[in-house]
């Protein structure tokens, strides 16, 4: 940790400083320079409560040097870590297309779309049950009776399933109908007993970014998870808020690179829920293969136009089709495959 | 609800429009312009899915007139609502501060604290037992035990308790140590199971607002709550995330004038998370009061360079007596006291 | 243009409003809903100034229906534009890739830079003479002793230039060294005097997107260039401004799908901006090609480390031709070249 | 100058860093933590070209310690600036009310508007003859016919006039219509060469912050103007960018507070183009003096409802007068006046 003094930090405040440094364990590198006089802590500087060093008198800001995150940081690991969802690998060499409808609504609907994602080449397949609507009265998704349709119909199919847990308390129930995956939806990346719990199993878990979360506090979200002892987490980049109005969110391509630079845990992207509308969806799943993202989530629904939720911003079978015929082409520019 | 056909429109596209809104009970107003087709729907456009009338074929957009949410509303509620906080009234002529430590640390440290809140005329205690905290490495409360040594120490000067509730599961808890006010935190503002359950509940709430919630998504959380039962929420801004680094959060001051025109419900700002450091608390907290809010929730610790959380942004005593007077002044300029 | 009334808006507020749309030279459509009366205006409603509408007794807000731009929108000019730059088209099946230093140097420098340009195969050339720098004390650029240099190179290979215009007074010296592309600088989007005068001139004009510039204030502005005559606009999106500090702007790729849409002009991305790490570029140079650009704006320096100005996001030579091979992959893939 | 070498820097790399600060004619300091080796530099570390250090090989991040301006800095000039403007102080003790219209109209209208502003009691009139627009098609403004209005109207009640300078090459105009103070609006915050001009005149300076430029961008721009010669600059905050789409810019009062400590420059906020509606004013204008601003610039306009620009922002005469009044009482609590 680096701490610089403001200009006129007499030596007694630089010294309670020191003492404050030695007391976390870290010895201290003091450079007075022309203007002001920096200290360096050296050691585990994690130890140091930061808040407590920056109240102190004659402090004008401290910096940490190393990053907050362990477990996730490709730092101390620096291979990419393949995640196997029941058999399928996610992480390696193939980017995984995670395809499916926003929400479960039927029997017959999900045994069509899971059909349809099995013959489009998709080998994961995602749908909701638990919907977190922006509005108390807008259809809440069907609940466990959707699990039961969804696990049913993709087994048909001997396709794994991804779907959102909201709720702490439905845990045990998404054990029960053995769901592949489980996904922390945007809403919930800092709902931290929830990222506790999933910390706990031994099931691989996608944890969406929050809608205005910066990389830093993301990694922070996984590392909740991975410290509980479940390291199999994939980051799904879904868009963030901006000033823009024109569209929903603005997929962030950046942080696929970035993600990749810093953490050694798959990255896939979420061009359905960026964009908002389906139209946009190609080009952003594109634009995410080419960037070099581990996998995509997109939305597919046997009839969009009666999709009971996002039914704006699922793309129909056919589009799925010809979408994976251009991710292909574009994975094996960059050396991979779908 | 307003429907905008494109401009290419056919007929039959227009026609289908015109059917579904009548499935919805709607009746259509078709007005046929020079460049576009505007289709309007009449009656209860809360029945419509916007979402499937984007999906059809010739609509360019389509927009509601009538607010989404209705219980918190002022346009059904003409009149302000006035909470009672166990005999402290909450949105009426006095503008209350709520006034505490960060983090519950230790029963000395609360039962001090206790003794200034009390001694600065602020009528409520604010205090955390739970900490929602960026890593998990951090602090993360005192828990169950915190919650009693706050209840403790407060009850010994007369001061009704809020306090964060993170964990749905902790709620019992919550009413059997009769905390007097449930705080919902800035990241839980969309945890909807978390929300339901406090509309159960017959306390007061105190609704921050997301790092990056919109006024309207925040409405519609609060909506949650009401739609529960319980119509005691207090909406608290806290700084919002912007592109600015100088600073931790930008507090939206124009969120107050906004708020108390959209909503018969109490409006309260949190000046010490919105800047982050306590030399910036007085401003905020005379420019929230100034601008017509109905209390602050303000930081303050007995010793602040040894508090355990936040250090840096919680007043001393001192400090906040000296605001207090600053905050009387200002809200009798404006027809108010505190 | 729709106006909403409030809901208690007496008969004479709605009859003044009909008054005043038809001072306009507009017909008033007055639906009266449950809720709320929305009065719409037919006819030509660019002519009515929204905001005396907005500050009218009883009304509630008003929101136009038809774009504001004009020239530059695709609903009145469906076929993409291509432009001639000396000889080189920019928006048509091929995608161009510009390439060149941040800034100009010296003689030595842009020779030898112009010729690693020509030898990667891209055929246009770009670098500054005028730099707009955020510190006063920061290299502002060589001025028109660059533009010299620069025009010498670029020849020497047969390349046209691209080269930014800060001062109007400028103009005219960029005309007489023949500068094949102004480029207006995201700093300058909305200098509108700026604008109007390149707008005289009949020479290509690279927009840069302001740095948190909405997708319609951004084709406004080109409206702006577009309705003094000069129609030959291509858009550059460089990354804006949001939350994020983990990287210096946010490449926003939603925008080129969302631009092809709105508007008939070619559409490129700078990666180098965007991102300001070079090791950031090929991932967003691809993800942009593959979204759809028609033209990348890419910085690239014979010596990166040695660059006088923004030295750690140039590609050297060899990273610049082994995206180049990389962008052809995806180009075929999506039906173009480059 | 802090640099962060990576966890794996050869001592070459850690040399060659030593080495380029050394060239700079700073002295370096090498700490070597257990995780990474840090290097200060020390010395004149404006020197330094950050760009070129953070290429170099083996570096991982760099930061500045010392801020990046200096003439606009409190470090360096401990007192208060109070700029004179044609007699009237602004920055001391009183808190100045700028008022006006937000565009010239007719001669009538400005001789009225000019006797109400004098009637308030406000000592400095507002109002501008050349506008931004977002719209090429819109008004732009009366010009210099709009120059000469204003002056003749302000000089009938001894105001001092504010209005808005866009073309550099309407200075000599600005000069002999003897404008007392020279705006330079939002989107021109980062015209560097308007800025450089108006850094050769002796005229007091407005600076209205950049719509998404942060503290130390807007800083910087201010020393653009000081590094010229003129430092009579006043800072105006006039709303941010941000997600929010309730209001049209989201007011920051947190900058009134930090920038009083990091400038010795007066501080004025522009309620009025903030919140965009005329009901937001008055919150906005008293939470901005509770906050410590040194003057406010407010739209009023004899008659609000037939203005030709931002109609529905400004206030009545009669709003202002009572306006005036709370403010002086907010004021007089904090020990100023108005």
């Amino acid at each position: 940790m680096i701490i610089v003094m403001s200009p006129g930090a007499t030596e007694q405040q630089i010294d309670a400083v020191v003492r404050k440094i030695a007391e976390y364990g870290c010895e201290a590198n003091v450079s007075r320079g022309v203007e002001r006089t920096i200290i360096g802590a050296i050691g585990d500087e994690r130890a140091i409560n930061q808040e407590l060093i920056d109240a102190m008198a004659g402090v004008e800001q401290s910096m940490h040097i190393v990053k907050p995150y362990k477990i996730v940081a490709r730092e101390w690991h620096k291979e990419n870590t393949v995640i196997d969802i029941s058999g399928v690998p996610l992480g390696g060499k193939t980017v995984q297309i995670i395809s499916g409808p926003c929400s479960v609504e039927t029997q017959v609907q999900m045994d069509t779309a899971a059909r349809f994602v099995k013959e489009s080449g998709c080998r994961l397949m995602r749908g909701g049950a638990f919907k977190p609507r922006t509005s108390p009265y807008s259809f809440q998704g069907k609940g466990v009776e959707g699990l039961e349709m969804f696990r049913r119909a993709a087994d048909a199919q001997g396709l794994p399933i991804v779907t959102e847990l909201m709720d702490v308390r439905m845990l045990d129930t998404f054990l029960e109908w053995n769901v592949d995956v489980i996904q922390i939806g945007t809403r919930n990346m800092q709902n931290f007993d929830l990222l506790k719990e999933v910390g706990k199993v031994n099931k691989p878990v996608i944890l969406k970014r929050g809608m205005s979360a910066t990389i830093s506090e993301w990694l922070m979200a996984a590392e909740y998870i991975a410290a509980g002892g479940n390291h199999n987490i994939i980051f799904c980049e879904r868009g963030i808020r901006t000033f823009e109005t024109a569209y929903r969110n603005v997929l962030d391509v950046t942080a696929i690179p970035v993600l990749k630079k810093e953490t050694h845990l798959p990255v896939i992207i979420d061009p359905s829920h960026a964009g908002g509308k389906a139209w946009m969806v190609p080009a952003l799943a594109r634009a995410a293969v080419a960037a070099g993202a581990d996998g995509l989530l997109v939305e597919m629904h046997p009839t969009p136009c009666e999709a009971w939720c996002d039914a704006d911003q699922a793309l129909s079978p056919d589009e799925l089709n010809q979408l994976m015929t251009e991710l292909g082409g574009i994975a094996r520019v960059i050396g991979r495959d779908i």
